[in-house]
């Protein structure tokens, strides 16, 4: 009986879910899981990329105070607030600011208006917080292959309400790691299928988002485009004691 | 200028947004907008068929047991729980229950696990609460392209999560609308092009899902099949003081 138990226990597929929104995030237990936070334009994209380009460190802040006094203690300060560079930050929320290594070396402080909030709510009880994007999705693919725990996706939003590119992110994860998961999710189902029919044509599709409207109206279109290029990095973002580092 | 003012008014679209779960409703102002609540396993598709076979009225209730009390006031109750019926009541939640007129002239007391909250959410400011379904969706689209109101569908979902069923509804609903409104909402344009994909599979694709899976469980097939017929009723369900009636 006892080999028996065992064979069942280990046949028993590992969970994924997808919580669409962080007011949502009650809804789920994140204990011992594997969380992956995304928020694609533009807070966790730029994260991949400035690790991606030897930052040392990301810490993120939820307010633009607390970040804002974080520059006398040595960090360079990024801030952003609805899609614009926060006054008196040094940095907005592009990540193309960071390519080229233009922050080697630095320590970051970084708050966003949806993104820093979600990896804020994705800590509790968590056995792991991975920062995702499409940037390094194998990478993080890969990381979570490896491991053991059920996993959560969590999707930064807009404003507490349901965005386009954060759940087709979520879709293209959950994909790629279907055949080795319960789908016992509707979510999972749903962003699974709009990803998988959308992959070659995310852009434009992503066009009609309200998101993506907002920046177009901002001229980061070169920010969009980048955000939306698969594999760049492959660097995984992980939180180690509220600090995002490289591995 | 005044001609040009008036001018400009009159053109600006009307508004459509989807609402994933009543979790999230904090995020809509319903103000003076027509809110229409789905659930479509089961509770709106069998408020439309008890309506669409002749019921007086329903009431929708939260809970159980003020639900249960109404029996000495009149009232036929129904009432379910996570997809079983409640101990004591007299229906279930089966739209089957209601056909061939079985309940005509009967004022009938409802209570369910997600949907009679919905309602109850719906209420704060809207102009009108309509209750959606495959079954009267043509009738709900055409009572919506008579008026001049904003519109937010808001979705049941299960237990404050995402459900795939009754998000393919509010698709439905928002693409049948879309020449009329300005659809800058993000799960308006996800859910319709989820449910344009899938219109004419709708059958197999929910049956992934995990509430269809969970109804599959407790045999009520005939249940599934039912709700995802469309236009079956030309009734539509309108909250009118707390009750809802047949217009």
């Amino acid at each position: 009986m006892h080999v028996l138990w065992v064979d069942l226990f280990e046949i028993s597929m590992r969970k994924i879910e997808i919580c669409l929104s962080p007011d949502l995030i009650h809804r789920y237990s994140l204990e011992n899981k594997i969380v992956v936070v995304v928020d694609i334009f533009r807070a966790t994209s730029t994260m991949v990329t400035a690790l991606g380009n030897g930052v040392n460190s990301i810490l993120p802040v939820e307010d633009l105070e607390t970040c804002r006094a974080l520059k006398q203690k040595g960090y360079t300060i990024a801030g952003e607030r609805n899609g614009l560079p926060a006054e008196g930050f040094e940095l907005g929320n592009s990540p193309l600011s960071y390519l080229n290594g233009a922050f080697q070396g630095h320590q970051i402080a970084m708050t966003t208006t949806n993104g820093t909030l979600a990896i804020e709510k994705s800590k509790k009880g968590a056995s792991e917080v991975l920062i995702g994007a499409f940037l390094n999705l194998q990478t993080t693919t890969d990381f979570i292959l490896e491991h053991k725990e059920d996993v959560v996706i969590l999707c930064a939003g807009w404003k507490g309400k349901f965005n386009l590119e954060d759940s087709l992110y979520a879709g293209a994860l959950a994909s790629k790691l279907s055949e080795h998961f319960d789908r016992d999710c509707d979510a999972v189902i749903g962003m699974s299928d709009l990803y998988l029919q959308h992959r070659n044509n995310l852009r434009p599709f992503l066009n009609q988002a309200s998101h993506a409207k907002r920046l177009q109206n901002h001229h980061i279109e070169a920010d969009i485009d980048f955000c939306l290029e698969l594999d760049v990095f492959d660097v995984l973002g992980r939180l180690k004691n509220d600090l995002l580092v490289r591995f």
